[in-house]
């Protein structure tokens, strides 16, 4: 039993679908989240740089006494999860092991496709532990740069020439090659599965890099007998490094739950 | 004469259409340029963010002994600038009021469009400046926030389905409204001027903010003595928050000529 809250953070908002599927498997835990706000996006700059936030991002939420630290955030997992994990004594997980793993579990045909940000397509961390999980596996990438700002300005919905456009010229190469996996590799992209999966047909499986580190954060936590006593009622903070209504307005998109009111601000920059 | 560089920036790359339109009026000046690309984009963030990050890119450039400031981005010069200039010692110029001027001058009908980002529209200050100089004038007025991305990620060429899309939607209402004029409020739009142009008709006119922001600090300096006294061979220092590498590929685009080796690297948090 350990009543401490799980820290979770991401660059933005995308890592809320991550706290979603925790709320839902852990519906006790307290949480505390860090969206990086007022220096989103990550997926763009350089591994120093997303090193660097990371760094700060961490040592923020270091100021509550976490149990353990979920790295919500595809592009921090891929580029920043090491450095991280060594240097921190309470365990900090990301989202790349959990997905490569559901990915070499549901593909028959061994062509898993991945997409993801230029950052952790960069980085080559989720072949990597796919290839560990299954040497003979396919992994066909694609950086996909343009769906976070995209899905921040609301361009997610099926019928819409723009999403649809740019979903079908980065897709394209990985249908033509034929995978029957597609790993979202940015906790962004859950948000435009729908449109993905209706490019893609549904014979195609869609691997949420964001719900499976949520599932593994979960299983980490039982395996040591560290979850809360509660099995409900668990509460959750919200702190971000730009303005909280901004933050607000949009976050209930994706937690599909109203956080007004219970958003801090934060000076990342100081950490 | 004043032999002293001046000094530019930006949240990233726009700013350098501002230094072409500089290197073109003014070719025997020294130039030091910063480009946040560590932060941007700055148009989607809050007032006091954009202030603090202003800040700090002035408190950079002004480790150099400079004879004059232009901000060559829309979003700080309408939020920021006259915190700036009232903190600075030396003249700090912005493009709004430059451009506020050129727009009241070339329109016929008196009906202005203007477009810029999220935190350049909120700030209502090309309006207030518009109505200085003509107060019949009709601004009406429109954010872009997805225009800086798209640029950025290379989709600003005709025939392009998901820029002409997303420049129809943006621009339909003023060109509905009847506009003459439209202003280019933000440093990236340059880019965009041959799809804008071709949306809007041949009759409106379109008014670029950056060349006329480094069109009204060459006639500040002209005006004050303060020219260099040479007539060419001035040179440009480049200065970044995040990989030079990524800045030097797109900068060419934006400035026409090779800036590769010529690029330091800042921690700008640090100022």
């Amino acid at each position: 039993m350990d009543p401490r809250p799980i820290g979770v953070f991401d660059s933005g908002l995308g890592g809320l679908t991550t706290v979603r599927e925790l709320r839902r498997l852990l519906p006790g835990e307290d949480i505390v989240y860090f969206g990086d706000t007022g220096r989103v996006p990550y997926g763009s700059r350089s591994r120093e740089t997303i090193i660097r936030y990371a760094r700060q991002d961490v040592a923020f939420l270091r100021t509550f006494d976490l149990k353990l630290i979920v790295i919500a955030c595809g592009t921090v997992s891929t580029t920043a999860m090491e450095v991280l994990a060594r240097e921190n004594s309470i365990p900090v997980l990301g989202v790349v092991a959990p997905a490569a793993d559901a990915a070499a579990q549901v593909t028959r045909s061994g062509k898993i496709g991945l997409i993801g940000t230029q950052a952790s397509i960069r980085s080559g961390a989720y072949e990597a532990l796919i290839h560990a999980r299954d040497p003979m596996a396919q992994v066909i990438s694609q950086p996909c740069p343009l769906f976070v700002p995209l899905v921040e300005n609301g361009r997610f919905r099926p019928g819409d020439v723009v999403i649809e456009t740019v979903v079908g010229e980065y897709l394209a190469p990985l249908k033509r090659r034929g995978v029957d996996t597609l790993v979202l590799g940015c906790t962004h992209y859950p948000l435009l599965e729908e449109v993905i999966s209706n490019f893609m047909g549904p014979d195609v499986v869609l691997v949420n890099a964001g719900a499976e580190g949520a599932r593994a954060a979960a299983e980490r936590l039982a395996f040591e007998g560290a979850l809360s006593d509660r099995t409900e009622g668990g509460g959750c903070r919200y702190f971000v490094s730009d303005r909280q209504e901004d933050f607000s307005r949009l976050a209930s998109i994706f937690l599909g739950w109203d956080v007004t009111g219970q958003v801090g601000k934060v000076d990342i920059g100081q950490y």
